[in-house]
């Protein structure tokens, strides 16, 4: 039986503190609403540890990262004050093989960019634009059991052209009320880590709450884990000839 | 400079016939709209012919796709009539280096779906839906020039899931009045050919005079052409051990 | 806890009656082999049964393939004598959700062929090459626990332009002793299934008797197997405007 | 007519100043055989310029770069001494449409990590392997006319795994004597921009005085150049409901 996977879910956690709204919406945080939802879909399958900008070092330590599975990731109006250094932990965790799912305005995260190598731009609109999320790979493990297609009847705006590298795989493709359409669920590998960016969950908008939007990101969650038994960075060495193994 | 390309546009050319809307929209036929907009594009950068499913083997013999450099495909009520000979003809031209633009309801044709290797079935309705045709692969020779979003007033909708490979490319995708979106743009290659599939297109509606589609077929027909100097089939033999270039 | 994965081996299971040699290193024939290593790896996980050209219907009945949750197929000299009826049948279980694993020479079969829409030629040799399987992609389910490289020390080579769809996923790429390389282990989705191809395996070679082959095999079974509940076919069906779930 | 692609052959030029085996190869510097083997091949189709790491900014100011469709990099032992703030303007010279060849050694350049967002890590033997250059994308324009395979006598070995994103084509596939495996030539659109990495070419061997590299990198060179008229930064903008073009 498989362990359970640990999951570390990361909140930029400043909304909450500073606007009403956003408190009404998610008294406890917003990354506790993405927390809930990850233990009501896997369950026994998972344990949830959250964190957020204003902990020490993000929360994100050395050892914090090697007890994590996967992260997953919420910023919006602080991406500058996420430290280089911390970036750079992650960035190698990832790289190692630590699964990692960004949401929504984690697209402009230092993390993200610095993963994709673009610019990560978009436009965009908060204008309660009604969202479809359609799957458009339906064998996915990301797919399974989500609606088709998946309604949010009021979130902000993402349209293209998206500046990502075209994703290893395309799940969702989302529509809004002004008729935009955005690349909203994509997969991406990159050294032996495995990377979920997902659309949907503006501060200002329920989202979090949502029970589809709950699957999708549990499912991302699930997948996201890796495969392999030790974390490790790509490794660079000279070989010689003959010597197919690496040998002491 | 490079010889002009051979165009061969294939029509099935019934509706024309039959309804008196359609012909009121395409009076002569909507093969010579579609080349016409070829034309208007590449101009002395092509020749342009036609042919249609009334022809003595649908205007498709083996003469004739010799010289044929990139084929576009319409049909939609009389898929079944294409002759499996005449199928099988054009597939091998396209494995061996042939280009092929497929269009709209062409994504039902026989010879589509024997190149996909699926079901191509997809969500469908006729109820003069805008529809809004945005790019997603800016960089691609096939967007160079396109309005984004390409805006088309009316034309029938097409929505996921759509049932094809993901493609080598996903050049556009649609959004429709009714929230639903498609892989619109997509690019394939198979053997030694190019493929590229654009949706819109139904006979009900004028699109194929809209300067914007005319110049995305365009597009189309320019990168499907081969770069490939002579046409020949995948080959299957026999190689030596160190016959590394075939000997005779 | 998940059910076991039901797989069906299907053997063409010829040479082992007409060959001296091979029945020496495939006694019980060579899908009793391939179903061994599937049992090795997956042990509880899976239910395996077997099936061979000379059974009724070759023994993909439509009631067998409605309990088979992942296929696999190798066959080499009679892929003429599979009757069309059942590779249609096959193919639109694949499209339904069944998975299905193509080993070495099935390759040529009818069947992936007509999922691939491609020649599926290549160049051979059969003069004992060693084959070196590298991993391209470490973090993909198929290759954990795989060795790097996985070394066969005698086998078929195969070697490109092997005539396929780029891949959804390369996993693997082999060398061979001439300096022939291949892409020997490539993931396609088609429909609502997954495909997994995977080179190694002639019949005058004891190559499924290999631990690292056996592992790669079971790991492409258990990938295979669709996340959906249900198996159906991919669909076509008008949608009213506003009417996004199919309404009865 | 198209206008002649502007390239710039960028060189560390180090090796050639310091050791006298790379002197002796390259006299005028390995700048110099690489711009020669662009201009024999694209003729009148290209203007080619060259510049060095020891130039003043590298020889990539603003100024330089505006006019510069493709750029080709070449580094090896002096990566860390090319100023970050040069990369950045690079970086965003390709993100907003300038095409980019990266030669061998380059994978490890601070410009290629950061538009690839992984180690770009691999292994490497210096033994004067012999090369196999296989084509696996027979239809792509950078393949247009290369012998298949490719055959290098002698140079540098790299093998898999190589740590970079899936890339959206794969064009060669290389082998070595020693039995390793490579993507060797991969391509990659990211922003406005179009990547071709190709990898043969160690300081060591006289690999680019060989016609087939040579036909290689200017097909790279002619497929980088963007189709876009302007060069532009990808755009974050809000767009109002309805307003589907930017309005002023």
């Amino acid at each position: 039986m498989a362990q359970p996977v640990r999951v570390l879910v990361w909140g930029e956690n400043r909304h909450e503190q500073t606007e009403d709204h956003v408190r009404a919406i998610y008294p406890d945080g917003m990354h506790e609403a993405v927390a809930a939802g990850i233990r009501e879909n896997l369950g026994d399958g998972c344990t949830v540890r959250t964190a957020t900008l204003d902990d020490p070092e993000h929360g994100l330590t050395e050892e914090v990262l090697r007890e994590t599975d996967v992260l997953t990731w919420w910023g919006h109006q602080a991406h500058d004050e996420v430290a280089d250094a911390v970036v750079e932990r992650v960035h190698e965790h990832v790289l190692s093989g630590m699964g990692l799912v960004v949401l929504h305005s984690g697209h402009w995260s230092k993390l993200f960019q610095r993963l994709m190598g673009t610019s990560c731009r978009l436009r965009w609109r908060n204008e309660h634009d009604r969202e479809l999320v359609w799957t458009v790979d339906p064998t996915h493990p990301i797919a399974a059991g989500v609606p088709h297609p998946l309604v949010i009847d009021e979130d902000e705006m993402y349209g293209e052209f998206f500046d990502i590298p075209a994703p290893d795989e395309l799940v969702f493709i989302s529509s809004f009320s002004g008729g935009e359409v955005f690349r909203s669920g994509c997969t991406f590998k990159r050294g032996h880590g495995r990377i979920f960016y997902f659309r949907p969950g503006d501060q200002d908008y329920p989202t979090y709450h949502h029970p589809g939007v709950r699957k999708v990101i549990a499912n991302g969650v699930a997948w996201a884990r890796s495969d392999r038994q030790e974390r490790s960075y790509p490794e660079i060495r000279r070989y010689a000839t003959g010597e197919l193994v690496a040998e002491p």
